[in-house]
């Protein structure tokens, strides 16, 4: 019992394996660490990177990613590196003819989630640079993964694409807890009899400076201004704040009655 | 009938503007456009980039993007790069106490989406390499995008949050619409450059009634009400009802003058 750690929440780090296929630059690798590592993801297979490996230029580009560099493992073959994954998935931008399953991130992240959870061991394939996966290498895959993206312009760098796959990946892990939070800091959202308050100090205000020229026209301006100033959804300090501007406006700050 | 275009097949580029706000690396302004392209956005405006524009390393990492590049506008000041746009959305991985609506990159697209389809002029904003926007450059913001990503290493480099946002805005391009669209009947949504004067018509009302007690609090005191008053999403006709308010209330009716 030393660690702090709930036990019965899962660590956010984990989740599929990240396979680079013969990628050529390191900085390219080092960027890829530091997508998988902004989306949770730590284990990184690297099947002959041409540059060799280790690679100093990976470590600068990773940006502090060094967890998932380090742990990093090197293979000969694609089919090494894969031997021991149940789900395997690879992206490509292009179909070639291959009679394989294709699905968007979006689609594919939730398979390798429902996977992953009911316990498989999960990885996705990545081309190198220029040429993309080798249909040899896309067979070993049972789903192969294509980005909508602008269809004239489509191609992406390595970490773009190991960047989308984890982002969907990481959307699936949690609920988003609420859909449109206002985040209120210290204080709360302002109740309606609050807001009534100062919708009535403003409609006075406006009473007393003769903004109502017209007498019919009130009650629809007053519905303009209640609908505008009702979207605010203001925080209860803000419901103050406003009080104090009216008053200041409007002359009927203490010093002056 | 020369043009092989459908004409009710809506072009794939257009989109919402990309704000870089004091970009550094040419490189990450080239990587920028290239994400840009690939999700179909070509509008791109660079707020004082701190090498200069244009820049012969932002050409290199666009590989093959320079529709965008040829095309970015260059401004002195954030508010002078929204001052036409209706939406604004501001990227951050912080939250700073600011009382505003934050969003994930999915709930933004779809509100990007729905604003865009219905005519609204849309941009994002994305602050330099290290620092981030400033609260000042947020403000201008109605909501906030938060991309939720692995909380103890979130940063990501400038092209992939551009690439986030723009892949988001991409997959709602065949969904339907209209989720969350202010019915703005007869007007329209205001822009920032409007937002803006009614922002300072109302500082400069209360810096005439004493409304800033305290000179060191006036920058937050006036990011509170901005921030409150953003939240609105003002049409045109509120906005120049509310000029009415404030000349009301501050007295400064014609037949007082």
């Amino acid at each position: 019992m030393t660690s702090g750690k709930d036990p019965n929440r899962p660590s956010i780090l984990g989740g599929p394996t990240v396979i680079l296929v013969n990628p050529q630059l390191g900085e390219n690798i080092g960027a890829c660490a530091r997508a998988m590592l902004n989306c949770g993801l730590t284990d990184l297979r690297l099947v002959k990177p041409r540059d060799g490996w280790p690679n100093e230029k990976a470590q600068a580009a990773a940006s502090g990613a060094d967890l998932v560099l380090d742990n990093a493992r090197l293979y000969e073959t694609t089919a090494e590196a894969v031997a021991d994954l149940q789900m395997v998935f690879a992206t490509t931008v292009r179909t070639r003819g291959m009679i394989q399953r294709f699905v968007t991130p979006r689609e594919a992240a939730k398979e390798m989630r429902a996977g992953y959870s009911a316990g498989s061991t999960v990885g996705v394939l990545f081309g190198p640079e220029r040429s993309g996966l080798v249909n040899d290498d896309l067979t070993l895959a049972g789903t192969l993964i294509t980005v909508p993206l602008n269809p004239s312009f489509a191609s992406l760098n390595l970490a773009q694409a190991v960047l989308l796959i984890g982002y969907e990946w990481f959307q699936t892990g949690e609920e988003i807890p609420a859909e449109r939070v206002l985040h209120t800091g210290q204080t709360r959202l302002a109740t309606k009899g609050e807001l009534v308050n100062l919708f009535e100090h403003l409609e006075e205000a406006l009473d007393r400076t003769g903004f109502f020229t017209t007498p019919e026209k009130r009650p629809s301006m007053v519905r303009t201004l209640r609908n505008a100033l009702e979207r605010m959804e203001m925080t209860e300090q803000e419901v103050r704040t406003f009080h104090g501007v009216i008053a200041s406006l409007a002359g009927k700050r203490k010093d002056q009655l």
